[in-house]
């Protein structure tokens, strides 16, 4: 028997702010942009002090490793708000907003914005004790540090980067090539044009989804995220899967549910995502390298937080190598690799003894 | 400037053996088969002797790393033969031939049952002094040694394995994912089952090439083909390339006159090699892992020719670290690990320095 899909989607505690004008980096200004978060303990802002947790590429807010649920206990003590990033769906997104940047216009600065939005004028917080992040979290995290350096006292990069590597670049350029060139993918786009304009459209119309742009999109990520070793001691056994083609079925499942543009604009900020360019005030462009190296290394130099950086030992896409390059150039700052053939998913949390090791080291950061 | 597109092709000494009958593993019989290949010094066969070199995944004959033309000399006092292999466009594929093997038909036992009709029948050669290839090269002269045993003195495997890893096979679900899903393929496929069936096609129809899944294809490949490290050295600048784009566009060029179903019956092909189904007589199918452990092992351990076996340090696909596993079952067997961040592309001939080890390394092995 195969293993079962993915787990349907979980709105428990989630809650909505409301920004009623952000100016994106791009130069658009939208009015009336949500976005969603959930909060725990909320009387510990004033105590312990709050701590945000940004979402990653695949994330919702309920399948955000957060640090305070058993077996993690790091984050128990404190005000803990995890948000979703703008286009992932739950905050503002192509997918639930009429008018919204499209892939290549949203940035990780606009992201921040928002969140800063939500912490000061929604919830009324002064300071970060730390912000965390995973993957596009950690480059948010990143970014955070950057454009708010007396906001947040300690940063947390979970597989992650100050800038977006040539070779990550190169990798997403996979999925994207198997979207946007798929069959279902064009016509979906013209279903959706007509519906925006108004026109009239079939109701069997109105339910198109470009599921084979979706699969193909499932396919071209799945080797990316473990490791050889994880493949070559044949771990999908251990999620339930017979055979490999049974654990392609789970990637295209976790897959199925997202909007095709959500995903696109996402992908595009990733691949753009450097720190250094927020220093510099550009936006960064469809190319890479994104910005020059002087404004990478200004950026980590202006750094002010504590951080610590856990890449994976294995992860294809965020090595270690990468992060012990920043280490170079930052001020206050912890290296801990997570020892895992688990690849960039050890982050993600899928593999208990990596939450165990992430949860205290996030433990003994926040004693610094 | 952006650098120049792939030298056009190249038929400089290609000659054609007819296989007046071949029976495939998967049953089907045909008539007719031709296989192209280029000879070089074949007044030393019945001196130093002959040494065969198939040909790799996107080779064609003339792009194939013969190690017999400076700056190599391993080979240049031997008879050899660079063999397309099936489905590569030069000898029987579905580009050249009515009725071929599709994606999933054809397998490393047919190639190799081809080729040896070529040597024996073709060109009189007894045996080989060596069998040489890299990559799915590599796999053929695994599937030689195992099939052949009194007919291959030595082996030299470069970038290889003996069976496609479960890591290797995610990898190239995303290529051809993004191949069959594109908008163009399907469009193509139909065509091509027009002009087979003999229904009249505009003109303009005959030459439709699916262009987006050729270059989706190219695009879910290439952040494979070199390393993490190759990226963070900027080495496709001493491409003439101004940005990682200018690169993409290089990688598109190599596909753009490939036949799409050449690639994806080579792609299926690859998926399934194990030389353990080829010792058991079974036939790989279309999922992984293509066949059990032990059959593997005894396979490997039925190998008497000499295996020299070279991985690149960074090959993201075929990593040492199977080529360590296989040697603990192999007789005769030097591992020589390629140190450099070409990964993948180090075999196949890319990068002067290793060229040069491999040379040297080869010509080692002829003298064992």
């Amino acid at each position: 028997m195969p293993p079962p899909p993915p787990e349907p989607y979980d709105p428990t505690g989630i809650q909505h702010h409301t920004i009623s004008t952000l100016t994106f980096t791009s130069g658009t200004t939208l009015h009336d942009l949500t976005i969603a978060y959930r909060e725990y303990n909320p009387a510990a802002a004033s105590t312990t002090g709050t701590v945000l947790i940004p979402t990653c590429f695949a994330g919702k807010i309920n399948t955000t490793l957060s640090f305070n649920k058993p077996p993690c206990s790091a984050l128990s003590e404190y005000h803990v708000v995890v948000v979703a990033m703008l286009s992932n769906g739950e905050s503002s997104s192509s997918s639930n907003k009429s008018f919204f940047p499209g892939p290549g216009e949203l940035h990780y600065e606009d992201l921040v914005h928002a969140q800063y939005d939500l912490l000061v004028h929604g919830l009324g917080v002064k300071q970060l004790e730390a912000v965390i992040g995973f993957s596009m979290g950690g480059q948010q995290a990143y970014h955070w540090a950057v454009m708010y350096p007396d906001f947040v006292k300690r940063m947390v990069g979970i597989c992650t980067s100050a800038r977006t590597s040539g070779h990550n670049y190169a990798f997403l350029e996979g999925p994207i090539a198997a979207m946007t060139n798929s069959i279902d993918y064009v016509a979906w786009k013209q279903v959706k044009a007509k519906i925006a304009h108004g026109d009239a459209v079939g109701e069997h119309l109105k339910e198109v989804r470009p599921k084979k742009g979706l699969a193909a999109w499932a396919r071209t990520y799945a080797a990316w995220l473990t490791s050889a070793g994880w493949f070559r001691d044949r771990e999908w056994e251990k999620m339930g899967c017979k055979d490999l083609e049974e654990w392609m079925g789970l990637r295209e499942a976790g897959y199925a549910e997202w909007d095709a543009d959500d995903l696109l604009t996402k992908a595009r900020m990733w691949q753009v995502g450097d720190i250094g360019n927020t220093k510099k005030g550009v936006v960064g462009t469809l190319r890479h390298p994104p910005g020059d190296d002087q404004a990478l290394v200004d950026a980590l130099n202006s750094i002010t937080a504590k951080v610590l950086l856990m890449p994976c030992r294995t992860d294809q896409y965020f090595p270690p190598g990468d992060s012990e390059e920043e280490v170079k150039s930052l001020t206050n700052v912890t290296l801990k690799v997570i020892e895992s053939s688990w690849g960039h998913m050890a982050g993600g949390g899928v593999n208990p003894v990596d939450v165990e090791f992430m949860d205290a080291k996030i433990a003994e950061h926040l004693r610094r």
